[in-house]
């Protein structure tokens, strides 16, 4: 076997930029779609000649998929990675991975007792421009980090029954946006912060609009800052004491570009892709499947953990609570 | 009377760039230079041609001198500002101009009762390049303000018994840097933030080596930052929704530039001086003055009372209280 057989489950938005990808994954093959809607699932999977189209149900208990992508809502990833992993299937699932750190110390549980690969879909970190910042970082090119600056804003219609406003659907920034942020922090500070400050704007269906958070490592701080509701310039900077590193559109980046302490440019990366960027973790996930491995190195699940509590921590700092917690 | 008569209370460095820079101005006169050590006083006063050198008691007394400028550490900047303001001197008071908002509150009423000319020395707020960015905010350039950022790092060596690492002498980069993005920000969003959120790494000798703030406004956060012990860009960035202004070293600021939505550089301004930029504020003390004024409308009483307030909740949240507090 050298290619996974790929299921998506849920069939919104990011399910089909996942399914435009896979396409350009040598070691991976999209065979399944499963929606809620049968019906549903059955367009999506003509769309991309993907031969199954079925249920939730139907897609646990099928025989020919071996790993699952999850799409859905936040709030619904633990049941639907659980009834996978349950299933022998390995999972691929959306960020944030779980609504909290219990939630992922369950579903981890449960996939290393069943020997199954369980991965968060943080594709970001696999991204060539953020492994090539990282390398910069690791080479000296920038000396010791002084700070990190990171914001994400998406201005977003409001609607208080839709996915990113509905308390019901784990919505608001921080979840949506906010985990973008915080993974580029982690990605390069590593583990948790020493302290964290955060302060948010609620609105009236009582999720975040805006959430702005100082993360401290000793004596490094993070300015992170996500919003439904506003505008920013969607970028991370690593200042270095010897120059800094500016990662443009950080969350899906394909560039990199770095100073050095005068602030001239010195080099730059473009990886020139014509992908979305989720060939990357697909090809990373599949190869793990690949492998027999239960999980990636490169998005390891004690990772994952980390950015689960401090979410968590935020939310509790910020009074982001939701309904079914 | 066309110019000022003015003394400098405190010989540091900082009373040597405001001796500099008042040669520069055609509406004030340095006739005077007091400090602890009379022989300071008088190298000090020879080298800049004022004619006075004397002790604070014998300044305090002296019938020649209109005006004081204070340039001692931030303890003494109360007990100091009063003996002017009794003496019926004009005082311009470096910044912070006390140590919290109960002093400026004492400082205030002395001023108003002898009706004197009472000013913070907010060099910032009166430079060129920081009005032209106001103006461009003001006339939509960027249109709504989004965010700030502001940090302001400044790499000192550890002295514990010196000015900026003791805590007798108010040390700290707070109220030595960090005054500089609080200013900044309070100079566009003026007032006080709805929600502070203050997290800082503390020296051995109990002073902050470095400070991070979450400032909200609304919906409108500032991320501030302030060091002695780190580094960073030392600039401020106003993202507005439809472009943004950069305001390189703002704390002594000589340019602005401003971005449209799209990232590109549509205007620029360099005031272009000769000085290091404290004529401006020497300038508008002495207008002041000479007008009769008790007050600066460009540097308010209200607006130094509400830096006071902001910088004690700060120091409340970090910890940082002085041993004479």
């Amino acid at each position: 076997m050298d290619t996974v057989r790929w299921a998506i489950l849920g069939a919104g938005k990011i399910a089909h930029k996942f399914a435009q990808d896979i396409q350009q994954v040598p070691n991976a093959r999209l065979v399944a779609v499963a929606a809620r809607d049968k019906e549903r699932a059955r367009v999506f999977a003509s769309q991309y000649q993907a031969p199954i189209a079925c249920t939730y149900q139907e897609l646990y208990a099928h025989p020919e998929v071996d790993a699952v992508y999850i799409a859905t809502t936040h709030n619904f990833h633990l049941e639907q990675s659980l009834a996978c992993i349950e299933a022998g299937k390995a999972v691929l699932c959306e960020k944030p991975i779980t609504i909290n750190h219990h939630q992922l110390g369950q579903l981890t549980a449960a996939a290393r007792q069943r020997g199954v690969l369980l991965m968060e879909a943080l594709w970001t970190w696999l991204l060539p421009a953020m492994q090539q910042a990282k390398a910069w970082v690791k080479e000296g090119r920038i000396g010791a980090i002084q700070t990190i600056h990171a914001d994400f804003c998406y201005l977003m219609p409001y609607e208080p029954e839709g996915r990113l406003y509905n308390p019901q659907l784990a919505g608001g920034a921080l979840l949506d946006l906010g985990i973008y942020p915080v993974a580029f922090t982690t990605y390069f500070m590593g583990g948790s912060p020493d302290t964290i400050r955060a302060t948010a704007i609620m609105t009236d269906t009582g999720v975040d609009a805006s959430t702005s958070m100082i993360f401290q490592y000793g004596a490094v701080p993070a300015f992170l800052y996500c919003s439904l509701a506003g505008r920013s310039k969607v970028q991370a900077v690593i200042m270095g004491e010897n120059g800094h590193i500016v990662v443009p559109d950080f969350f899906k980046a394909s560039k990199a570009f770095l100073y050095n302490a005068e602030g001239k440019e010195t080099d730059r990366f473009d990886d020139g892709r014509s992908t979305l960027g989720y060939n990357y973790e697909i090809e990373e996930a599949s190869r793990c499947f690949l492998e027999g491995r239960t999980e990636s190195s490169q998005v390891p699940l004690d990772s994952s953990l980390a950015i689960q509590e401090i979410l968590t921590t935020v939310r509790t700092q910020i009074g982001l609570k939701y309904p079914f917690e």
